[in-house]
């Protein structure tokens, strides 16, 4: 899984029928890229993922990709492959936290 | 999923019995290098995806990957990893519209 | 999908008895790197395709991978990760012909 | 699969009713750069993997990625995309030993 | 699939269950950077496969990965995302011999 931050969100008229009714977002992976690094490193690139949780914008979240995804689904024969399954609380790194939500 | 924009098309005569009649779509992949960017970054690469939404040139679409993708397909049992399942129409990042289709 | 040209071939006498007689080229990815591009942008690294199409060397080929690629084979437990299904004769972006097969 | 060292954890209170008592890791991706290579060298990214083997903070641990990872939960209709399935003691370069844990 | 050469092993103790007897290699990629490449191009990272097939040290594999490495196993449902089904004898582009096994 990946850790993202939610930063938009897409509508699509025309789509497959079994994605009547998601909500897309628009989210940016988020790593840590040394060990004593004190925030997170953000991509320059983005994904979309299928929301159930309500997460907002700004909010940090746990994504599963590929087939996995669908298994996040309520509706698991969804062609999708990203998809929100958690909202992040904390993260440490041993001791020291690293991110906490507001 | 990911966004690209369609740009070209492909026509293979010798091919695999369960891609007969089946569109297959040139698409550049578009991120968000940033969360204030004002428009989308092309990728300087490009994958074919099959549609059947009837996606035209020049149009944002949302692409599924991987196994997802054949559950995006009529034909469930085609041995395809990357199919429309989304014409966009806007991209919001927070209250600012990043694309809107014409 | 990708697209990508043949340029070899492997043979491996000692393997798993399901890729037997199964014929194994060596692929190198063609991309498009911009919209204007007038040839394909060749990758500087290869992947290995299962071919059941008869494609030569020097074709132009369309690679389907993952889970998807088994569907690809006439023997669908194959332990196979990217099949050729489709030999291609034309790309075009928009009004232009990139690629037409010789 | 890939080698990774456990960096971090994270808490995710609303989640996936399945994620319910799934220890969550941040691991850093370990690679050998060269044949020669005398100490692993370390992705400066990161990713999540679910631990159910009780990895600790510093070990060095085998992930398996994709749909298999779910094989390697105890619950398979976890959406999981990546699961710690061993707990590396060492690894040898031929003769040479490249690590060993403490 | 992709061509790989092997370079160590591991060890792992404290694994799942259906790890238990299976050999875990470390290999390295190895590509053909162009056309007329005298050599393989080595991969300056590293990642682990399950041989079932006796390759050693030094030689020339082909891995499958993804779901499929399942089906590279004798037991489908182990929690692997890279197999060893081949031990590659020769490579040829056109009709130059890029590697042949000694």
């Amino acid at each position: 899984m990946i850790l993202a931050r939610v930063e938009g969100a897409l509508v699509a008229t025309r789509k497959h029928d079994r994605m009547t009714g998601k909500k897309l977002l628009l989210v940016r992976p988020l790593t840590v890229d040394q060990p004593n690094a004190e925030n997170f490193k953000e991509s320059n690139s983005t994904l979309v993922a299928v929301d159930q949780l309500g997460a907002g914008e700004g909010q940090v979240v746990l994504v599963v990709q590929g087939s996995s995804a669908r298994l996040g689904m309520t509706d698991k024969d969804s062609p999708v492959d990203a998809v929100v399954i958690g909202i992040v609380d904390t993260v440490d790194m041993g001791k020291r936290l690293l991110y906490k939500s507001q």
